[in-house]
């Protein structure tokens, strides 16, 4: 069964503040993407690498590879504006049938065994994403305000989310909707069943300097 | 203006892993209960103290506070089953009219901005809590599956959550709920409006021994 895997690293990364984009910022001596990028190599070292990146950072990126000696092969594809366009460009990128999954840039702890339990999961189900449950109170605004939703019912998604690769390329096909939150919502609307899969705790995406900063701890 | 607020600790912590419950794990050499109460204490030195333990702990608490020379005056009050038992008992050791925050004892990064934020808007306005984007994808669990939210409108909820005093015990006279979230929700069962107040992202709540980590950057 052919796996590819599209890791997305589109984002400008300003909410860490620094000049240097949020996968380019280091823990443990290397940008957090090529710690996401060995993740996935070291679950299936056949696994198929697309990597995309805004055209702007192709440059810096292969200068990082030389400088770290990062040697995982992996192909490196321009993004665009938002992630819904950057999957599709990842997407484009990916050949024949089998099973693809989209992983964010900035989650670099995700384990080997929860990247084998989504592809296992979709596999079999066709989609399939990680879930943890929600852990603060979630409100949602109103017209008039805002109202508490029942948190026990809620589950905050991770990535990667796997599929068949065939039927990504057709929730891909719908039309760019400005409220695309994730690839599992664009698959449901072709009233396909998503699965979910037990997520974990430590799969954190690395948004806030805070976050950074836990990424060093938890990453060998 | 009387201000009190209810410092809650009443979890056992066993997600963290330790014996130890984690509000009494230490962050920069004391337990995060202490950097909580503390950050209250600072924000106005007048500020009633209320803090909700289970009562095996109290020892452990006295012992911990004359170990670490920790001063700061606070009554200590015998938590219930449930955060809403716990709430409720720390609810009926303020006295008077005046404004009452609710707090976790966990949170130890909330900063004075915040909890001005929080007082001064319930002061105006009866009933504020400080919310915050959310970061991830949030799906609901349905009868048969589960469905994406609108993730734009969705915010999570942190805590300093800050009440006009009567109306948090009225909102307490209502009949327990075990599917309780928190504070703001009971107030807004009542037909009062809940306001928010921009929260922080640092101010986060310490669940995880990845959090521990992370408090200790945070702490100073």
């Amino acid at each position: 069964m052919q796996r590819s895997t599209i890791i997305v690293a589109g984002g400008s990364g300003t909410r860490l503040g620094g000049p240097v984009p949020k996968q380019f910022q280091k823990a443990k001596g290397r940008p957090l993407l090529m710690w996401t990028i060995e993740a996935f190599h070291r679950y299936d070292p056949l696994m198929r690498l697309i990597v995309v990146l805004p055209q702007t950072h192709f440059e810096i990126w292969r200068a990082l590879c030389m400088g770290h000696r990062f040697f995982i092969e992996h192909q490196v594809v321009a993004g665009g504006e938002q992630r819904w366009h950057s999957v599709k460009a990842g997407l484009e990128k990916v050949q024949g049938d089998g099973l693809v999954a989209v992983h964010d840039g900035v989650r670099p702890l995700v384990s080997a065994e929860l990247i084998g339990r989504c592809f296992d999961a979709a596999d079999q189900h066709a989609a399939a994403v990680p879930v943890v449950p929600v852990v603060p109170s979630i409100r949602e605004t109103t017209a008039d305000g805002s109202r508490a939703l029942d948190r026990s019912k809620l589950l905050a998604v991770q990535t990667p989310q796997c599929f068949h690769t065939d039927l990504l390329r057709r929730a891909f096909e719908q039309p760019y909707d400005p409220a695309f939150t994730d690839e599992a919502a664009l698959v449901e609307r072709l009233g396909v069943k998503v699965t979910l899969v037990e997520g974990e705790e430590d799969n954190i995406k690395i948004t806030t300097a805070m976050d950074l900063k836990l990424a060093e701890q938890g990453l060998a």
